[in-house]
């Protein structure tokens, strides 16, 4: 069957693919009461003069909302809120699958970003987190930045989440074939929200441990070319990558930046990759093809031309790079540790305890599979620990 | 143990009342994509072509938005929107639990009623309806009002639950005593929400079956007195009111109002009805009190002074009038029925099926137990059916 019936076929018998229940039952006049009564209004009573009671009496506690405006949907583009729901609702999914985390998806009728700022700040009220969820750059980055003074963890999602398992992935990429981080150069094509976010990562990843060194060159391309400082028309967040990335000011395209590199990571657009480019790159490059729905380049391709370590966006094939191994667990030990942000640290303790996972990594294992519930429960611990740490704790 | 240690012991025991499931399992790659890979992509695709389609693949076929801005919870006042949660929490269980309809709790932090508005309308892609709650009047009537065109069922859930259970036990109350509505004098007591919504609906109780006449005489009380045509500061909502109650445009208070009346409503402030009044009344009174936390009379007072069918607000006394009974059956009937709103004809047929379904009324039971989940089919049964012959179905 093809993709489209068997998902189509799934959703329509599902009716839905998530359900809110309740967890107590209502059996008589007293648990009524209780639950919608007298009972329950003197808790409501008790929370208006104790604020901070919501987080003890209700499910703010260990639910974050899922919200998108629809304005880009898994390489899908712009689809508008109705047609964003069933993949907000599969996010939501496995937060509960996977880390016992309710989610909720909102799907916002607005793409105004002043506006998308508004209404997300009105139902914050609800929630113990926040995961933007399908929102084009750079609004994506506009409502995280202006977001962060509600007071519980906010991040997008999806850049967020790759970011950690792309930096887990390429720690272990670089150790199963000998090399150091700090000695390599590592190319980024895309210069959209999942791009950007792994580029601001990666130039950080070496705070995770006193004892390492940054990566020693990141370059990153948007459909101009190569971001450099001084670069025009390349925005706010544009700009602030380009300020930590590319310290000669290279310029140029894909082909000549991919010249003696050792990672390449591609989340622009499907099959523009070739293999004599691979060619070009240094000893045993890193390929990472991570774009939707097609490929940068094709694994089969990339591995005759020479490619060493191979990371994916598909589960076809080894080394599958999916933000599901890491946003239930960042978000649980968020909540877990009744976390104020989702600042850099945690993100951090994130990718450290998903790349420690991998005892010995080897070239056709620099990530754990997908699913495997243990992993969110290792990223939990550490993310929970990283914000007592830094302090990113409630009052 | 007293009322607030049971409700914070119940409420701090399940840390959150409701909780966010998967309806299906994700167990392996196929599934994966089918719910958060390259198959529900396609699955959003289908929608942004077919915009009706989200009714078929997604939650918004059977999830109601339980919304509240904490403006008016339960008796309390206006606590805000986080306090009014555990309240919204609550109502969500019940519509689970008696009609399987899943519902979620958003209390926005907003209480201007245009920002209200649109906060409200860009959250609507979502939900298959919206149930208003905890919003004071006469936000909660303009809300009712504006939102109607977004073709999805809107009702202020509280005031429009209560006054259907009210007509159904005011039709089995007449029934039990011998009299008939159309002699009736009826003498309402709030200015409130509830207090308008039920005299508007008393008032056209009689369109729910072509063979009935109006109730004799509605009089409406708020805090200054009866309402009536002409009198200054009512408002939009309470000028429409009184043009349909108080024919001979009576002044006065609640003393004056009840002489000689057949029936009492009181959901107003508690305790403010004394004997001698209902003694004042016409033969075999009958004497709703409804306010909340305390009662406009107590059962016991209101007896001995003659009253002689009693309903109260309270489990603690027979006849307890709760919209319980009435809003999870009207929301699953109207969501069975792909209805576009929830119209009066909708309304009239979930009172009829509950006043239908207590076949000899007496003056102890004029209405059924709340938990009843029979009371519920019966009730979307009939507004399933109303919806379709008033032609409130979306097309």
């Amino acid at each position: 069957m093809d993709l489209f019936k068997r998902a189509a076929k799934t959703h329509s018998k599902a009716k839905g693919k998530l359900e809110v229940r309740p967890k107590i039952r209502v059996r008589n006049a007293s648990d009524l009461s209780d639950v919608y009564g007298l009972g329950v209004a003197t808790v409501c009573k008790d929370i208006s003069k104790h604020k901070k009671k919501v987080f003890d009496y209700t499910l703010k506690q260990n639910t974050v909302a899922v919200i998108g405006d629809g304005s880009s949907v898994f390489g899908l583009g712009n689809v508008g809120a109705a047609a964003a729901i069933p993949f907000l609702e599969g996010k939501c999914m496995l937060f509960k699958e996977m880390a016992d985390v309710n989610a909720f998806p909102l799907a916002i009728d607005s793409q105004d970003t002043e506006k998308l700022i508004e209404h997300i700040k009105s139902v914050a009220p609800i929630f113990g987190g926040i995961c933007l969820e399908g929102v084009e750059p750079p609004k994506s980055f506009i409502l995280e930045k202006n977001l962060q003074d509600l007071g519980i963890p906010i991040v997008h999602g999806k850049s967020t989440g790759t970011s950690i398992v792309v930096v887990a992935a390429m720690i272990n990429s670089a150790k199963s074939i000998g090399k150091k981080l700090e000695d390599m150069r590592v190319v980024i094509n895309g210069g959209g929200s999942a791009g950007l976010g792994m580029a601001y990562f990666l130039a950080n990843y070496h705070k995770m441990n006193k004892k390492l060194k940054p990566i020693k060159e990141i370059l990153v391309l948007d459909k101009k070319g190569l971001l450099y400082e001084g670069r025009a028309d390349m925005g706010e967040f544009k700009t602030a990558i380009a300020e930590i990335t590319n310290p000669k000011k290279l310029m140029g395209g894909v082909a000549a930046a991919m010249i003696g590199a050792d990672a390449f990571i591609g989340v622009s657009s499907g099959n523009v990759i070739s293999p004599l480019m691979i060619k070009s790159m240094a000893d045993k490059p890193i390929i990472f093809t991570l774009s939707i729905p097609d490929l940068a380049i094709s694994p089969e391709s990339a591995k005759s031309a020479g490619a060493s370590v191979i990371a994916t966006s598909s589960s076809d094939y080894p080394n599958q790079i999916s933000d599901v191994l890491a946003f239930p667990g960042l978000f649980k030990g968020a909540l877990d540790a009744n976390a104020s942000e989702i600042n850099l640290e945690m993100k951090l303790a994130a990718a450290k305890a998903l790349a420690d996972y991998i005892k010995k990594p080897t070239r056709n294992r620099v990530i754990p599979t997908v699913l495997d519930k243990i992993v969110t429960k290792k990223i939990s611990a550490a993310v929970k620990k990283a914000a007592v740490e830094s302090k990113a704790v409630r009052k």
